[in-house]
């Protein structure tokens, strides 16, 4: 497996572009993933009882495990807009099969932005005209940017593989300074393979890699009404198809979540007003449910997040993050490390080299360990720093 | 009912005192409350399985329901300190009670700082006899201060009402600037009364109070590993014993009621960095656990709290944070009201007065109110915005 460039239009038979359609002031808010043959599709969506219009009909679209093109969308979440925002997302997709002669229900949709307020429709049909001409082999870098929102870059990952001795490529482009950041940074990502593998395969690996990535992935702890990770596979490179539980089948599931852990720590890196990407890794629990638990209370915590982005080696608020999680968790057992320095055993204060530590909380990436002393089971989580930018950015938005 | 001064000193028979023993540099830190006789006790402590070395003492010196004093300081939570924690905190209820003349187990202890540091012991001993020595009817003044971290105001409350015709007197004081903020800011609660009320009875109106007050502030979400109420009921106002589901108990239980829901207000309004006083009360719910699970999620959220310290109607964030509380909430059903006025029905977006809005979340008291629209049960949370300030104050903290 290696990096490639390209993004989305890496694999082959896919064409992407992006332009600026005016739900925004200025920035490009309309993108366009096409694939030039049926290609198979799946999805993950928020599971917030709240949910954009989009996820409805994406979802609708999705029963016949098909599609031919993601519309999307930034600036708008089309959420909490009812009847009136479920008919605009099923004319979008409309307009859109319209224009590239596709089925209607081959067209799946996304949005991100604010919540609560009806897409500018009539801005949508220029618009998707002018985006169905932008297709291009090389459209992924006007795509990645045509879904950003508060993102200060775009987020862009394609690898090569093999397959039975064929030459396989994922695509992906993703976006989000928060992962779980309702009405203005949804996470969103669009994966695009030429991999041969049927849906049920596919749909296996795609929760498979979610659960490896961005469900291990935390900003501030807010879940989204608009997330949602889309994979199509067009099935052009020619492999013999894949399928579950064979050896291409590990390999593939390799290499997608290789792709998707990549986007999910580029998603934490541009967090809003971040400075640090902080891992947290729990290891020694008894159950996979307690080491999850603990791993997102410490990753979710103010304090530890203020903490580590004043560069602060204040581990009790680590302790007690891990101690009020909810999960079994015994102080008499509980060890901390700050890049790899111990700094309490069996729950209490011990000497360490505070200088050592000093060092390593001055750096970009911070490693946290917890481990919990009582059992096999381990989880990493990625997390970023709470500043007073983010409270700034959050404060002022609408 | 009525409102007196006094604080825990209201209550006959109860004296305090406070005092700079060296824990801080120069604040008062050494706080005594005192009881002229025998007096019941009970407790509340936090559920973090971390938790502070005077925790485990105070609840061993509980066991026979009675006590004298409560020796409480503040700078350092004798938390994650182990054995000599442990020892350290037993030394000091055995000096206090070596320098009032009670047994041992008569003496209860409180403490509230940073987290991973030991006791500076050699000070206590000094300390303690000078506090014993400033004891006095008036001495809630200087307690009040003595216990106070990050607080930037003391928080007291005393009651006066009747018991089968004789006066009884509930006082208070209490300290957090933040419900549950580990390592700096605990939140604590020492509750006198001179009512005759058995260990049982005064347990139950314990637990009762403070599921309805301090189970229902939240400023960051994190759990601290000393948050404590303690009471203690001297049995001097002369009044018949209040009993268990007499009508007594029930005056008793509304008084008490009163008492901690004020000390709970003063702590979110004390709130690190805070500006704004902020109420969620969630309604409809078909379970209780509903409306408590929906209330603290938009509570806690980051994003709702940055939205309203920047005075800013982004009612998405909350209807987001209602649907991803993991409980019964359908979209659908969901209204959510602004200082009153309803910001959006069955889940869409509405026409609303924006300039009502707009004045009510300039006011320093901000009500968020949440309908389920799904049954009858009802939940109410207080807490505070998330500032600038909070993140200064919490990441140059150690």
């Amino acid at each position: 497996m290696r990096e490639i460039s390209g993004g989305i239009t890496a694999p082959s038979g896919f064409k992407a572009g992006g332009i600026h359609c005016g739900i925004k002031k200025r920035e490009k808010d309309l993108a366009l993933i096409y694939s030039e043959n049926e290609a198979s599709a799946s999805a993950v969506f928020t599971k917030n009882k709240v949910q954009s219009a989009s996820i409805k009909v994406s979802g609708e679209h999705l029963q016949h495990g098909r599609a031919r093109a993601v519309i999307v969308s930034s600036g708008n979440a089309n959420t909490c807009t009812g009847v009136r925002g479920y008919k605009d997302a099923k004319a979008i997709t409309a307009l859109v099969a319209k224009a590239l002669g596709t089925g209607k229900e081959d067209v799946l949709i996304a949005s991100t932005g604010i919540i609560g307020r009806f897409l500018p429709i009539a801005k949508f049909k220029p618009g998707i005209g002018r985006v169905v001409k932008s297709l291009s082999c090389t459209g992924n870098v006007s795509a990645s940017r045509a879904i950003m929102t508060t993102d200060t870059f775009p987020k862009e990952k394609a690898v090569k593989f093999k397959v039975g001795g064929k030459d396989v490529t994922i695509g992906a482009m993703g976006k989000g300074a928060g992962m779980i950041c309702p009405s203005m940074a949804t996470m969103l990502c669009f994966v695009t393979t030429d991999a041969l593998i049927g849906r049920s395969a596919l749909s296996k690996a795609l929760k498979t890699s979610v659960d490896r990535s961005f469900h291990r992935i935390t900003v501030d702890g807010d879940m989204s009404t608009n997330d949602s990770v889309f994979i199509l596979a067009n099935g052009t490179a020619g492999n013999r198809e894949i399928r579950s539980g064979a050896r291409a089948f590990g390999e593939f599931q390799k290499a997608l979540d290789y792709v998707t852990c990549e986007i999910s720590k580029m998603i934490v890196k541009d967090a809003e007003g971040a400075k640090k990407f902080i891992e947290i890794s729990v290891t020694g629990g008894r159950s996979q449910n307690d080491v999850r638990k603990v791993a997102f209370n410490v990753a979710n915590s103010n304090l530890v997040k203020t903490a580590l982005g004043g560069e602060n080696a204040n581990w009790g608020r680590i302790a007690s993050a891990a101690g009020s999680a909810g999960a079994n968790v015994q102080e008499k057992k509980l060890s901390i490390f700050i890049g790899g320095v111990r700094v309490t055993k069996n729950g209490d204060s011990i000497n360490y080299d505070s200088r050592k530590v000093k060092r390593h909380l001055k750096s970009e990436e911070i490693k946290i360990s917890v481990d919990l002393g009582l059992g096999k089971k381990s989880y990493t989580v990625w997390t970023s720093d709470l500043t007073e930018d983010y409270v700034k950015i959050n404060a002022g938005y609408s």
